[in-house]
C-alpha cells in the first residue's frame, strides 16, 4: 500500500534508502519531542489526545521504516527475528550481568 | 515475543513509554549514521555487509517501536492504517500540488 | 578549525548540508542513547564515566552543528540569539498559561 | 541567558539531563526533516526561506544543547575541543586510510 501510495503521487524518486533513513529520524525525533517534559511515570498514563498524537508519530515512523524496507527488497519481519535471536544469547536469562544490567544497545 | 524477552530479563522496568521513545530515536540515530555519507544514489547499491547493517538497525528501531506499542496498548497497525487514509486525503493524487510537491511531513 | 580538520583529511565533498544534518541528527541518536534507561533523576547525578561518555557526545554534536553552520555560513550565534528573542515573545513571563505550561516545540 | 530564561518561565524542573537530551534529539531530527528530501547538492543551494528555516531548527538544538551542558556543569567547548583532538590523532592526514575513508562514527 505505501508503494502504491508513493507511485500514485510520484513521489518514487524521493525515496532513496537515504532520504527514507532521515525520515525515520525524523520521525523519531518528533515522537521523543511528544514525551519530553513527561516524567516516565506521566508517560504511563497518557491522556486520550497525546495517546493519538504519540499513536500518529509512532505510524509515521512505521510509514518510512517499512517503506524503506520495500526500497531496500529487506525482509523486516526477517531482520526482526534475526536480531531478536542474535539478543537473546547476548542476554543470557538469569545470568547475574542480564538481570543487573541495565539493557544497553 | 517482545514482551516475554524484556520480562524474562527483568527489564520491564525500564520500559516506559518515555524511555522506549528515547530508545526508538536512538536506533534511528544509528540507522542515519549508516547512510549518512553515501549519495542517495549508493544508498540504492548497498553491498552486502552494509545491506547487513542497514537491516539491523531497522530491526532494533522495529522491536522498541512495537515494544512501545505494547506498553502503550496501542495498535501499530490500525494506527498506521489510518494515518494512510488521513495522507490519502491529504495529498490528493493527481493534484498538481502533490504532484508538485515533495513529500512534507 | 573543523573547516581545516575536513580539509586536511579530504571530507569536504562528503561534507553537505543533508549529510551533516545526518550526522547531527545521528550524534543526537547516541546522546538519547546514553540517558535512555537513566531516570530523569538519575541523569542528574551521573557519575564520572557516564559523564565523560556524555560529554563526547554532546562534543559529537556541537562538532557536526559547527561544521554545518560552517559550510552554509549561517551565523549559529546570531541565529540562537534570534531564536530567543522569538521564544522570549512567544512565552511571556508570568504569564499564567507559559507558567502552567510544559515547554512545547 | 538559557539559564535565566529558563528559570524565569519556572521550568527548570523538566530540564533535567535526561529530558534535555530527547529535547536535542528531537530538534536534530526536524532539522534532519528539512533536508530529507533534497539531494546533497541541493542542500547546498538553499533559498532564502529553507535557510532561515534550517538556521531556526540550528538554533533549537545548539539552545538544548546549551542548556544540557550548563544543568550537567560540562564545558562544552573544553569537551569539543578535547574530541576534535582526538579525532586528529584517529584519522591521521595523509595515511591511505584516512584520505580513503568515508568519515565513520
Amino acid at each position: 500500500m505505501l508503494r502504491e501510495f508513493a507511485a500514485e503521487r510520484e513521489w518514487e524518486p524521493f525515496h532513496t534508502p537515504k532520504n527514507l533513513a532521515m525520515a525515520v529520524s525524523g520521525e523519531a525525533g518528533e515522537l521523543a519531542a511528544e514525551l519530553q517534559w513527561s516524567t516516565p511515570e506521566e508517560s504511563n498514563e497518557l491522556d486520550a489526545a497525546a495517546r493519538e498524537r504519540v499513536a500518529d508519530e509512532m505510524a509515521d515512523v512505521l510509514h518510512y521504516l517499512v517503506r524503506m524496507a520495500d526500497v531496500l527488497d529487506i525482509d523486516l519481519i526477517a531482520a526482526a527475528m534475526d536480531k531478536l535471536a542474535r539478543n537473546r544469547e547476548r542476554f543470557p536469562v538469569g545470568e547475574p550481568e542480564t538481570r543487573r544490567a541495565r539493557p544497553r544497545r
